[in-house]
């Protein structure tokens, strides 16, 4: 049974103190309807996609179900870290291929800003593994620098490379109405800006934020009769690693990366060539010069001389993150992969603007959750 | 594509400062592993059912599947409050439908007693709505008592009613090796208890526990492989209704647990009369009465003499919660659908020992999640 989207939605990402969690499920969700042409009543089921500890509200599926006017229908909450609306995007194509239901709401949703900074890093300094590794003091930025360091001692990758992406995505942010920042960033600025966990400084980091992105999804059949531009679902890959990163064989490769998106070429049956677009997890700088290499994109090891030569933005041989990537839409967590499927539907649908990709026909997302620990790769074509 | 049920296994659930979540996970699947005759190489993924938060680690799933060896295969959580563990049931029963995987560990788990009580009060108070409720003292406790009072005022049913429902799940509990509480409570004792919340005292409250369940499912063609004695799912309903109690049209029933089970009813094609035996989500002795209502077993109104008459005892009209409940095996809110499930298993495999019900080959277990805004309702058969 194939699947398709065919209503998107998309909030503005960035501090969202205007609305509580369901209220931002709500505008993408109503934007999605919209956008699909459907009423609330043709929606069979929805799939939250979120990390619940980072809300005052427990329960969450329950509160944004109830907001958004989806009793009596069936909904529950995936979590998978920052991939956990990849999850809930797998969880809905899932269902639909069962013929369990028709047509899925994919609800990606966070709201983190309500937590002070040091309630939030309490939290995600928890995310990697809390018996042998956070004690040390391993947050987000401590791990990514590992990566980040051994790239550069292996491969000779530059301090520029990181932040060569982070000019890249800032000029693509720039364009993006819904990004949490809309301005461009010059090369000195990334390179000067303070350090956070060396060599990653602050530039080389995506930011907090609150935000939310809808993806309805249907059966072939009904797809067909919803929309005259259905984007089809091909693949969705997934896998997993070590928490630990004392278990990894290396540092300088996200291996359920590689795994999943070996998984998702082959359901698909496509290679890396063959993607037109891509949108992929680039929490920190270092982890795009990596989903570089890990998709296929270009060799190991080359990821730093691939952004140098510009090749992932409009016009190289594969556009990535021209919508501005983590870095500049921000990253609520559990809206983030929403945000980009969102994203890579409009592209194929020639809805991007001045981002657009031109005539692209098959795109890619990857998702990573955590440090790795999860990763889902799908592939949609028109 | 039919699926079922392979393999179980049941850690002992109650306070266990004796092993941390993924070691609590570990023990039930590896006896589910012994159970099915598979190797670990033959799971092609799981789904962690879970309330994430009431854990230290975050990123629950990572930590496990590490733990228990299942990188790199996929991996995920599902959040349904005390309903997260059949979220993941029905997500490995839709991945298998759906042909994505043919056999996948289900492992329900949770450890909630690393947190102190004033740390999980906090937690659980909001579960209610947080916007309009919460803030009036609406814990658990507080929403069941509503149901009850409204209850015993609209049909008569006595303080007595409710301890009958103690008394039975005690009696059975003392039965089962892996419950909390392995004592027979006499009626006077079950009566005279503490209040917490009136009309509801300390017995007819289940505790919170430590303690996990998994199940491995296969598809068709692989579960008659596997095993002589499959256990096949034959439905599962799933629903919604408003977390605010002040949206609910009454508060004598849970609107989403007579949703799901004329949803899974239908599915199956039977009705409450051919169920043989049922596990259903005591949390509260009032929600055992509501659910014999919700679930069709007796008439609305009639679940306080239904007890009474011990027509859920064995021997009665439709044994209820022989293994327990929640009452006495304890309630680890992301373990509890799949300890019901492999329950309902083991029932309908003729291993249930002096709690068995003689012939039994149509189970249902339903297991709601909070105060009624989800619930799953699954029917086995043998």
């Amino acid at each position: 049974m194939k699947v398709a989207v065919v209503g998107i939605g998309h909030g503005k990402f960035g501090r969202r103190d205007d609305a509580t969690v369901q209220e931002l499920a709500f505008e993408p969700f109503r934007a999605a309807l919209l956008d699909a042409g459907l009423a609330i009543g043709d929606i069979d089921a929805t799939v939250i996609g979120s990390v619940p500890e980072y809300h005052k509200q427990r329960s969450l599926p329950g509160v944004v179900a109830e907001y958004i006017g989806m009793n009596p229908k069936p909904t529950f909450l995936t979590e998978a870290a920052c991939a956990s609306s990849s999850a809930a995007l797998r969880t809905a194509w899932a269902d639909i291929k069962a013929g369990l239901h028709d047509v899925v709401a994919v609800v990606g949703v966070q709201k983190m800003l309500e937590l002070s900074t040091p309630e939030l890093l309490a939290l995600m300094g928890r995310v990697g593994d809390v018996q042998w590794e956070s004690g040390f003091g391993t947050t987000f930025p401590g791990y990514y620098a590992l990566y980040a360091r051994r790239h550069m001692h292996e491969f000779g990758t530059k301090r520029e490379h990181l932040s060569m992406v982070s000019v890249k995505n800032h000029f693509y942010g720039a364009k993006n109405p819904n990004a949490m920042f809309q301005k461009e960033v010059p090369l000195e600025k990334a390179m000067g800006a303070r350090m956070v966990a060396s060599p990653l400084n602050l530039f080389d980091c995506c930011a907090n934020a609150d935000g939310a992105a809808v993806l309805i999804l249907a059966s072939d059949e009904r797809a067909r009769k919803i929309s005259d531009a259905p984007v089809w679902i091909e693949a969705i890959g997934s896998a997993s690693a070590p928490m630990s990163v004392l278990r990894r064989e290396n540092l300088t490769s996200i291996p359920s990366a590689v795994q999943a998106s070996r998984d998702a070429y082959k359901q698909a049956g496509v290679g890396p060539t063959d993607i037109d677009v891509a949108d992929v997890h680039d929490c920190f700088t270092i982890a795009e010069i990596l989903a570089y290499e890990d998709l296929g994109f270009c060799e190991r090891g080359a990821g730093g001389k691939f952004i140098e030569d510009k090749q992932t933005y409009l016009g190289g041989k594969i556009p990535v993150n021209v919508d501005g990537g983590l870095k500049a839409k921000g990253h609520p967590v559990g809206a983030t992969g929403t945000s980009m499927a969102v994203e890579m539907v409009k592209q194929l649908r020639g809805e991007s603007a001045q981002r657009q990709v031109e005539g692209a026909e098959i795109g890619l997302v990857h998702n990573v959750g955590g440090i790795g620990q999860y990763c889902f790769v799908t592939i949609f074509k028109r």
